[in-house]
């Protein structure tokens, strides 16, 4: 069914950056995208005609890295060091959770994002994924899924979860009419070792897919790894020759070179910037003002909301825009616009989804309305500024992917709120009493 | 007349840290704080009776520093160097504000405040303040007001500024039933002589009361003080005797050293944290950790939304909280019970309000309603974190000040929303095209 939005701001990260008018999605592309009214000629042909009412219409935003599996530790623990933090509070409950538990949490998150105009997500963790394909099929958001594989074990373990990973990646691999998507990943080298992830890489360059994995999230892990092999991790991967002839996207990426930065661009690598995560776990702040000079792709990411407390991505790029300008001390840094790309366009190029991330003619129709009501976005003409400095998660109406709606007047259309808030509070409280 | 407010998770501020009960108001105050239903007996002589159903009550959040005058320029200018900043964007914009364009700009940042949970705030401006107080008053919110001044004129140009400041402090300090309160402000060292800081100060001093100003934001300003005086801006004060005997609050404060640190808490002088406008403007990070491990006084602040670009104080103790673990690379740091103090009984005592901040017998009954049902908030258990990690300031439902409502279920019951949406467009756009 074909869908015309008109009386829109729309927000195209292309050329130009802003237009008013209106768009018209077929098959669950951007058809057309032009300024003005719709001619009579045209409303007479489309099924369904959405007056936008001056709302801002702009890319659905994308979530480069997360763990939707924790979604129920939200508030679980904070302030904690990270150790303690892990071995105490986050490994503990993790063992408890059955399916139940973990569909409970992953659907509170699916509402959560979609409610704050996330559109495409990543999804990296190691219980019911094959569950939670099937729930993101009928919910209707695009996401980039993976079985996260930790190499600590015997070799027959780590075969058996590759086995595992590369069988649910094979399976879902642009299914779902191409919503989803998957990749490889080995959760981190200091959970991996060298030859686990060598492997995990062949496999992806065998089935032409992704790898994902986190690197250089804190300052002890990179010390750790130079003690146990006398290298920086990301220079241990390219000695091993892992960076080329595979898409590469790093999570977090704060303990980072110069040089590493220049080879990264050679190789083409992609980095998921996760500002709250690495800022509440005492990380630090990846440099990513300086990733983004050197023309390399770089994302947005929420981690999970066991270390974020949110799913916000309009949180998220407003405080990683600000705390790139305060680090750098300079507040050119970081612009609005380029944070927005960073949640859109840049981060659909990071997960490799193609025709992703602008409002133009044959890009996928996945994007949200804003409403610039709200007394915090007035006065209301600076929308580029807004969107990054003062919009809120809540002030989005409308969400849609592949050119079907998910969120009307912040009505979820596929999930069930009540349901999703009183389950989310009985799970938590059952595997807690475990 | 007496309000109840039962089915509410008190979160006090004060011991026990929560209390699943009821507060009973009279005349403005806490009369009563109380676990449990209250009784038949008190049920049949109150007034009026709120089910909070479960909500979570708070003290109203305090700002500690800002500039309410320039809230049209909102996303006027972002990511320009500061003196561009200043000198293309805002002070032109400024200079051709007049009395109607301000107090648009004001009453759509007492709507965004209250809207967001905040009940007190600080506003230091050159603009008809007269004219602020009298809608304060009307309003209902409780604030700290003074004319700010700037001293780079003649002697006699001072002196008509330092009049007409003390002339509105007398004439404002301890009225609308103690609602409001004032200050005398000199600017900043950058832009007030040393002899006319020191004027200001004596006049405080005679009138008993606080003195406030942006001290130490930017190392620029630091090190031109340093050439111009040989000195640093707060050594400077001291070496002139002008610390004590007054009440300071200085806004910012980002580049002090340790010495510094110890000699205001010494003085018991008192900070105001501006985590967002520091970052944004590229200024740097206070030093929060160290300043509250000292015992000072820190409360938080957004400075205007020229530079935030919201006035939710929610969102300024997320980023504030967040950036010290950051800074830190320490996770413990600025601890959620500690963002919320600092947000409440430390910003009463940084305005030096009395008997403010907490939820106890004789506090003033400021405080706000949170409810706990967006999906962002599950599971809803965690309070004290939520409220700092993840809560919006579109969870605010209720907002009351002095026992007497300003919001309630997200309804302004003393400003009308739709009136300053239009106007604030119309005022913006009328300053811009004089
Ligand atoms: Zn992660
Ligand atoms: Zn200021």
């Amino acid at each position: 069914m074909s869908v015309l939005i008109k009386n829109v701001s729309i927000v195209t990260m292309t050329e130009p950056e802003l237009v008013y008018g209106y768009v018209l999605i077929k098959d669950g592309m951007f058809h057309t995208v032009n300024s003005g009214e719709p001619t009579d000629e045209l409303i007479s042909e489309v099924g369904r005609i959405v007056n936008g009412q001056g709302k801002w219409l702009l890319p659905g935003l994308i979530n480069t890295h997360g763990h939707k599996g924790m979604a129920l530790l939200r508030g679980h623990s904070d302030d904690l060091p990270l150790h303690r933090w892990l071995e105490e509070k986050m490994w503990p409950f993790e063992a408890k959770q059955d399916r139940q538990a973990v569909r409970a949490g992953r659907d509170m998150a699916m509402a959560e994002m979609i409610l704050s105009g996330t559109t495409t997500f990543l999804e990296m963790y190691h219980l019911f994924m094959d569950d939670f394909a099937e729930r993101i099929e009928e919910v209707g958001m695009r996401a980039s899924l993976m079985r996260s594989m930790i190499g600590l074990c015997p070799k027959s373990e780590q075969e058996a979860k590759l086995d595992e990973a590369k069988l649910f990646a094979k399976q879902w691999h642009k299914k779902a009419s191409g919503r989803i998507q998957t990749m490889l990943a080995p959760h981190a080298p200091y959970t991996c070792p060298p030859d686990f992830i060598e492997r995990i890489v062949e496999e992806a360059r065998h089935m032409s897919i992704p790898v994902h994995m986190h690197l250089a999230e804190t300052q002890f892990e990179v010390n750790k790894h130079q003690e146990q092999y006398g290298i920086h991790p990301f220079d241990h991967l390219e000695e091993m020759g892992l960076l080329s002839n595979v898409h590469w996207l790093f999570a977090h990426g704060v303990y980072l070179e110069d040089t590493h930065l220049d080879r990264m661009k050679e190789y083409d690598l992609a980095v998921s910037y996760n500002p709250v995560s690495n800022l509440k776990l005492g990380s630090g702040v990846a440099r990513v003002d300086e990733m983004l000079r050197k023309g390399l792709t770089v994302g947005i990411g929420t981690d999970s909301v066991a270390s974020n407390n949110t799913l916000d991505l309009f949180e998220e790029l407003r405080m990683g825009a600000l705390i790139q300008k305060g680090q750098s001390h300079d507040p050119t840094t970081l612009q609005a616009r380029d944070a927005l790309k960073m949640g859109t366009v840049n981060g659909a190029k990071a997960l490799q989804f193609e025709n992703l991330g602008k409002i133009e003619k044959g890009y996928e129709a996945d994007f949200v309305l804003v409403a610039p009501n709200e007394v915090h976005l007035q006065p209301k003409e600076h929308i580029i500024s807004h969107l990054v400095y003062a919009t809120k998660g809540t002030d989005v109406t409308d969400v849609y992917v592949k050119g079907k709606p998910l969120l009307e007047n912040r009505e979820l259309l596929t999930l069930d709120k009540e349901r999703i808030v009183f389950e989310a509070n009985e799970e938590y409280q059952r595997i807690l009493q475990k």
